[in-house]
């Protein structure tokens, strides 16, 4: 048995999410479908870092299985990037030690919601246009309070796979880019629309005259009613997933 | 009878362009029978300031119409945009002199090529990636060469409606974007395919040694087979169409 990882990119516009499910399009479905064409025997099923909703998008989504084969690592892009449709990609592919797991083995992940100060057709398939939008610093105070351990119950929607609600986030901060600005949220564990929420949250937060306080207090209470709306899932994308046991940055 | 002028953006990917024709989907086909379901009489067809192509894109197209109605230039935007498909939104309405023609009192249009350094599938319905990509410097030095008035028959595609060949190029000149460069071309008026085949030509000229002299050779030779390949239409953009007296930037 050899034991594979593939980086990937993917359109979510079109698929039902991630992971596999009775009927509708999926990333792993699509994914498996194409493995299935492969000289692989006793494949395992395929495993992704993150479970990525309907119309959430990645850049740097991590998958990895296993199987019996002699193809080489080299041979999965091109071979699977023959077989998949236009809106998911193997970015790259290696053969990895027997024990990596994409999902258990990674230590962060990174994703990056994009807000657009005007709503811009062109960008509406990434990108969400909030109907008001606070200014820069304001959003910075508010996300920047979320930095550290804590318990995310707030920002927890219900209906997901049970989870212990405690993650660390390592780094969330703002970046502009051409059409406004978008929010990088590093951390261990992702809760259920976690970062939906959070963006839902901090625009919130950010029109209060002390928007730090604002989301430290809706943290504190650990009840998803304290916490303000969940974005829509297009402006949301998987950037980068971490396994080194060097520095998360 | 009143003339009204419509400022347009359309993600063009799903649309046989502008143009109106039989058994295919148009932007002018799909605004016309928006138009039709409005409480207009005697109108008149509508005309687009530049007949953009299949797959390509506007973020400031503009189209007038003439027609008898008591419908106030502020309730086009909002009915329009009710009746309208999500890839074309109609962001302002106003109603001009009777004389005003989107396209015959255009003065000049603004037009934007993206380019993107890596093939990044979230970008690849608004932007190509060239094979191979030269540096900004000598894409720039390339361009530049086109500025002034010039016979552009080196850059005009067969297959379109037959025009003057000489256009006046106010401005050619490459910006950044989040994921490359992009090129703007302001001119008086636009060949057909004359933005992506000065795309696919100044690829191939910023990789001489004299990327402006290169340019300079194909211009000179009024030749379409002195130029390079057409770029693919999913990277262009009408960004901005000029109307006023004043000074054209």
């Amino acid at each position: 048995m050899r034991t594979f990882r593939l980086t990937l990119a993917y359109d979510g516009t079109a698929f039902h999410g991630w992971q596999v499910q009775p009927r509708v399009r999926t990333v792993q479905g699509i994914l498996e479908e194409a493995l299935a064409k492969l000289p692989l025997a006793e494949g395992s099923r395929l495993a992704g870092a993150g479970r990525t909703d309907a119309g959430v998008h990645a850049r740097g989504q991590v998958a990895s299985f296993s199987a019996e084969t002699r193809l080489p690592a080299r041979a999965f892009a091109p071979q699977l990037n023959r077989l998949l449709p236009d809106d998911v990609r193997v970015l790259e592919a290696e053969e990895v030690d027997r024990a990596f797991h994409a999902r258990h083995s990674a230590r962060a992940r990174r994703y990056r919601y994009r807000l657009m100060r005007r709503d811009d057709l062109m960008w509406r398939r990434f990108a969400w246009h909030p109907p008001r939008q606070p200014g820069a610093d304001a959003l910075e105070l508010a996300v920047r309070a979320l930095e550290g351990e804590h318990d995310f119950s707030s920002f927890q929607a219900s209906g997901g796979p049970p989870a212990p609600p405690v993650c660390r986030v390592f780094r969330a901060g703002w970046r502009s880019w051409d059409e406004g600005v978008a929010l990088d949220v590093i951390a261990d564990r992702f809760l259920y629309h976690m970062v939906r929420n959070i963006i839902g949250t901090a625009l919130e937060a950010a029109r209060t005259a002390d928007p730090a306080a604002a989301m430290r207090r809706v943290l504190a209470a650990r009840d998803r009613r304290a916490a303000s709306i969940t974005a829509p899932a297009q402006g949301l994308s998987l950037e980068q997933v971490f396994y080194s046991n060097g520095e998360v940055s």
